[in-house]
């Protein structure tokens, strides 16, 4: 038996948007895993604004993806062989198995994952958008209770979780979004307040909804909504710097934060966090939220686009900011 | 005996670099010390980046400066007349006693200096500038043994003792300032390497002399400085705010730092730092570095200028990089 495997390679570096032409969808042979190999059917493939930064040619925390290489991926499968690995066919695994239909790799890059909620969950609250927004929440941004919390990108995989830790942590919770509906769905969630950065001045929302000002920032955006909530900090306020979303496709000089020294004025400070440094802490991660989760305290939404040939205009949906929770592709 | 009181009060509120006309020279009355008050004659008045801070009408960590008020500045003098306070004549004292020959002040606004070094070292190394370095290198920075320290402003008063204290703590110190002369006077210091930013490309000599990156900087410039950092830093480094001289002039939309995503890729932290905060450790830091200066590891370094009424031109020898160790104004 040959199979044949459906996947996506990097065909060009995007300046700005990635377009179509970045991306080449082709076959290739299916490889037979080898000793301590499997071989894995993909189910599902998350989507991440991270990618975006993969495709530069660029330092960072994990190197480019190369040109030709299948695009890096985070995904969910089924194990359909196991030569002499410690998984079974029919187990469920997660790991970088990238955007294509099978992946062969070595056991140890394959995680099984346990059967206490749905597959997608494992790609959204409990898996990497949850370990991030519970890990920066927590360990960087150190809310107490009382504080006021705001996190920008909030209706997205991990912003969701970071207003609903906040929550659960005793602590004012404020979303900024894209929109009327995005802010409802916050609301629904639970988060104290919800502002919509497309409505009108972000500072003075941010003045209404924070009135003695923001102790914890998660910034998952960057630009003007990171000036927005560096002018309305409170004493000592921590910010936790997780992403830039507003900032990946700008082919100009990136806009850097205009009111940092609202850092020295109110003795703050701004921390980047990589979620991958908490690796060994995931299983504490998954048994705290897994808990919320079955305690109605927390709730997952994922957004599933069907189909591998979508990839290119799903990614593309997290930029325009067209996703409602968790991006997830259905293989 | 009424004696006339020379001063400078602000005339009007600087946009960019302050000119003459923003500060008014003018003479009063000395007031009688009331109950509980002192009578003090100024002897040295410290001259200080943050005082153009003090000239707009802006929120910040203190109160603006204003109009028709005398400038505000710390100084040192001699009491002359103790109505009832604990402190006698002849005494030397410090505190925010303005730009002006003499002030009439509660006396717990006054605080004693002990006779263990000459009087300018009060404003410099023993002073605001010291402590500054003091706390924010050593409890924000957390400079560890074997650690990179870069510092900006190098040859300033903070500065020079930023990295005179990571050389006793065993660190590599790297200076950033104007000029061959400066640059100089920081080897002389002992500082590691001195790096002259007009010299040429900024980036190049902190890679060429910062071969791990950097784990701690200090920073007090901002700006195209603070970028040049950023693009270098170690993993899990700690960047200090204590200024932005190069920005506190500028009358456009200041500009940000636009490399602040290398937090996030080194996990790395900024953090503001305002040295009132550690007003009550200020004589564990004038223990510890009287005793470093007395054991020849710490060297201070004032440049006097004499006469009140040069207060505005040397004021401005700060933004031009004019002075040669701590600016201090002689009465």
């Amino acid at each position: 038996m040959t199979l044949v495997n459906h996947r996506f390679t990097l065909a060009a570096r995007p300046v700005g948007l990635p377009s179509p032409t970045d991306f080449q969808h082709g076959e290739a042979p299916v490889r037979e895993p080898a000793a301590g190999e499997l071989l894995i059917k993909n189910r599902y493939i998350s989507l991440d604004p991270a990618m975006r930064g993969w495709m530069n040619d660029a330092r960072s925390y994990v190197p480019p993806i190369k040109l030709g290489e299948v695009f890096r991926a985070l995904a969910i499968g089924e194990v359909v062989t196991s030569n002499g690995a410690p998984l079974a066919p029919g187990d469920h695994v997660v790991g970088l198995f990238g955007v294509q239909e099978y992946a062969t790799v070595a056991a140890k890059e394959a995680t099984k994952i346990p059967p206490i909620a749905p597959l997608p969950v494992f790609l959204s609250t409990l898996g990497m958008p949850g370990f991030t927004a519970y890990f920066g929440l927590l360990d960087i941004g150190r809310p107490q209770a009382g504080e006021t919390v705001v996190v920008s990108g909030a209706a997205g995989a991990v912003g969701a979780v970071v207003g609903q830790i906040a929550k659960i942590k005793g602590c004012r919770a404020v979303g900024i979004a894209g929109g009327a509906e995005k802010c409802a769905y916050l609301r629904a969630l639970g988060f104290d307040a919800a502002i919509d950065y497309k409505a009108g001045d972000l500072g003075a929302a941010l003045r209404e909804h924070c009135p003695s000002g923001i102790d914890v920032y998660f910034d998952n955006v960057g630009g003007e909504t990171l000036d927005a909530a560096l002018a309305r900090l409170a004493m000592r306020a921590r910010i936790v710097i997780c992403g830039a979303i507003s900032q990946y496709n700008a082919t100009g000089k990136m806009a850097g934060p205009a009111n940092y020294l609202s850092l020295l004025v109110h003795r703050a400070s701004m921390t980047g966090m990589v979620v991958m440094d908490y690796a060994a802490r995931y299983p504490e991660a998954i048994a705290e939220m897994a808990g919320w989760m079955a305690a109605g305290k927390l709730t997952s939404k994922e957004h599933i686009v069907r189909g591998l040939a979508e990839f290119p205009r799903a990614l593309n949906m997290l930029f325009a900011g067209e996703n409602h929770g968790k991006l997830i592709l259905e293989v």
